[in-house]
């Protein structure tokens, strides 16, 4: 990834990723920073899917902007309840240097917990996406650590926030629609609850920073009403046993130049 | 594992495993044959663990042997429903080959999926056992390809098997008892969602049989009463790329050098 990170005015950043294919306008000081974890979960759309894609709880825009500049035919729309966060995502859209994706992407402020009339009245239509991806906030409520308010929003997770999120991406997609998630692994089985009755065809792919240790993530993927099992993929691995560099499979990962599946 | 196969009369075979340390009376030509499930469930036992194990549907006693082979300072008990795989048992228990183990090893004729009083009754007290091992049956009942009824019993697991499996090691558990279970990948949201309300440290350990394909078999093991998350621990892999031998990891956990996790 190395993103270049330019310091703006007004606490922001731009930040490279994908090795400059696009940049992403962030807030330098306060707020969720993306990075791995983002193109991880990008990377679990294959480029040459075709269709509208949604990013819920989007942020700033680094997994769905990662997704529209690597498959380029897709049409990516950012979902986010955060005014501030969301002004970050417009930010970016218009931006010079991400003009080969400017016509392909979209905003919404939503809160992705909606379910019934008030989603469909936020612009969140039945039946409509064919990819949704996420990253749900993954903090504990109980751990107070984050001082600042719209990081505390983007980090911490409510109870039954997998059902309610699962619930709006499986309402959102098509029939066979596909949907991504990056979470930790701590949290597997309610995830898995949660989309057994919604998604099949689902597949597990750990992620280990290190080859001998437990993993740091898992993203799970399915198709709305597939009946077929749970698969359980082989392990991607950020990192030799020593050494800061990425593995040749994710370094390809995370700059866009590979699928995860 | 290379199990050295010889004939013997009335359709047994008795079968070396561990490199010779130990050797197994099985049906040659009906019933449940062990092999490379077996040996790994067995690797999930710590060498140094100290204390009393059952092996839950021991069928001819693989694993449970296994245990008390490797793990010098326990006491096994195989435990199967079917009076002719237990006969297996017991005849491997008295070989003078296993000699070594004689004294730690014990057979019971009960049905794990008992509950209550007639599990106190087949002799399955409460809170008695230290490490509880299981390798359940795992064909779909509707997958009818097995046409001999003692394998049929072996292979095919029911609605609501792993809930009364699980429930069965968790009643038989000392507090903080630990538990580890052979399954397949499909399984893994039904066991999860058994143990979580019994066990705790709940590690998943995913088997693949070769590094770019999708794991063939999951371990779980826990700790009962336990509060702490579920992690996902390195995957064991069989085979390389390529070619039939064992990795090195896999050849040493399959003849007893070794510990899973």
């Amino acid at each position: 990834m190395s993103p270049m990170s330019s310091p703006l005015p007004y606490g922001e950043t731009l930040d490279a990723f994908h090795r400059g294919a696009f940049r992403l306008v962030q807030p330098s000081l306060k707020g969720h920073r993306s990075g791995i974890d983002a193109m991880i979960l990008a990377s679990a759309v294959p480029a040459d899917f075709k269709g509208k894609i949604a990013d819920l709880g989007a942020g700033a825009g680094a997994a769905g902007l990662a997704v529209a500049s690597r498959c380029t035919e897709t049409h990516v729309t950012l979902i986010e309840r955060s005014p501030e966060m969301l002004l970050y995502a417009e930010k970016s859209c218009t931006l010079p240097e991400n003009a080969h994706m400017q016509g392909r992407l979209s905003c919404l402020q939503a809160d992705v917990t909606m379910a019934g009339p008030a989603r469909h009245e936020a612009g969140l239509a039945d039946n409509h996406f064919d990819y949704v991806i996420m990253n749900p906030p993954f903090n504990q409520h109980n751990d107070r650590a984050t001082p600042d308010d719209l990081k505390a929003q983007a980090h911490v997770m409510h109870e039954g926030m997998f059902e309610s999120w699962i619930r709006t991406a499986s309402g959102i997609l098509r029939p066979r629609g596909h949907i991504a998630i990056i979470a930790r692994p701590a949290n597997i089985s309610e995830i898995l609850t949660c989309m057994e009755r919604r998604f099949g065809s689902i597949a597990i792919v750990p992620i280990h920073a290190r080859p001998e240790e437990a993993a740091i993530r898992i993203v799970i993927t399915g198709i709305k009403g597939s009946r077929a099992p749970v698969f359980l993929a082989p392990a991607l691995i950020l990192h030799k046993s020593s050494g800061h560099e990425f593995t040749p499979r994710a370094e390809s990962l995370i700059n866009g130049c590979d699928s995860l599946l």
